[in-house]
């Protein structure tokens, strides 16, 4: 059993898309996540909760990770609309979606336990 | 990226029978929550995890939402217990069984991030 | 509703293969518990996060609990390889993998409710 002293837990939401880019890029300098599913709410549908637990000098360098990964971004979508049911050409266009987003809460951990 | 004080996260066990009525209401006083699905435990079968943010002025306002929307009250079930396999009358009577209830448990957020 | 002072929040995270064992153990002195089903992460796969609730006074008893019921311990697996396979004897020798193992955040609970 270790204790170590001055552990965050961050409970993240993320949009699933930018969930296994994040994860890895967390664990690449060694900070452990744990994946939750999750729907609705905080962001767009198709969400996933992230358990993120690392010592205090983490977090700055996982925060800039997470605004790097989720950021919020516009994509252009052309909505799939059949031919015959979109007479008019502008329905046809490509439109802008946002997509990303992160929502983090901080949590200071009294004290973390590892078995 | 936008930091907001005194930020709350309530993390809330309600029945899932409750859950998108509470959601819902809470919307509509511009309070977000994400569902986790959970088993088990707390409340009888077939629960769910609301992960509640919301800023300290909002806290009140929440609980009364969680109190009106997950109180527990009973229900009358009547058994669906075949007349053969019954014969006497006593088990074919309605029983009230108790429904609702919730458990939350309200924590302080260090710092709360917006990407 | 029921207030209740000193309350803290266990986030656990063990294997899958542990988690009945520990919620019944939890159960039979009186703490509850709800699971969440997780994935990858702070453990080898197949995880579940149990949200346990306790009162302060609690808190080693559970603790003792999780050590004893998750503990990290060898077994023996022999790899599943056919013999055209494996010409080399060694490669069909049981080898030792790790199994359990638990990660516990330790949260002070601002405010417990129950409705
Ligand atoms: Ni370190
Ligand atoms: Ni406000
Ligand atoms: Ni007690």
């Amino acid at each position: 059993m270790v204790y170590l002293a001055y552990v965050k837990l961050l409970i993240t939401i993320v949009q699933d898309a930018d969930a296994p880019g994040l994860i890895k890029a967390l664990g690449e300098i060694g900070i452990q996540s744990t994946k939750l599913s999750s729907t609705g709410g905080f962001l767009r549908e198709g969400n996933t909760t992230l358990l993120i637990g690392l010592e205090e000098h983490q977090l700055e360098a996982a925060k800039e990770l997470i605004r790097e990964k989720c950021r919020t971004r516009t994509r252009l979508i052309t909505p799939g609309v059949p031919l015959a049911e979109a007479p008019d050409p502008f329905l046809a266009q490509p439109v802008e979606v946002k997509v990303g987003g992160a929502v983090v809460f901080v949590l200071t951990v009294d004290e973390f336990v590892k078995v």
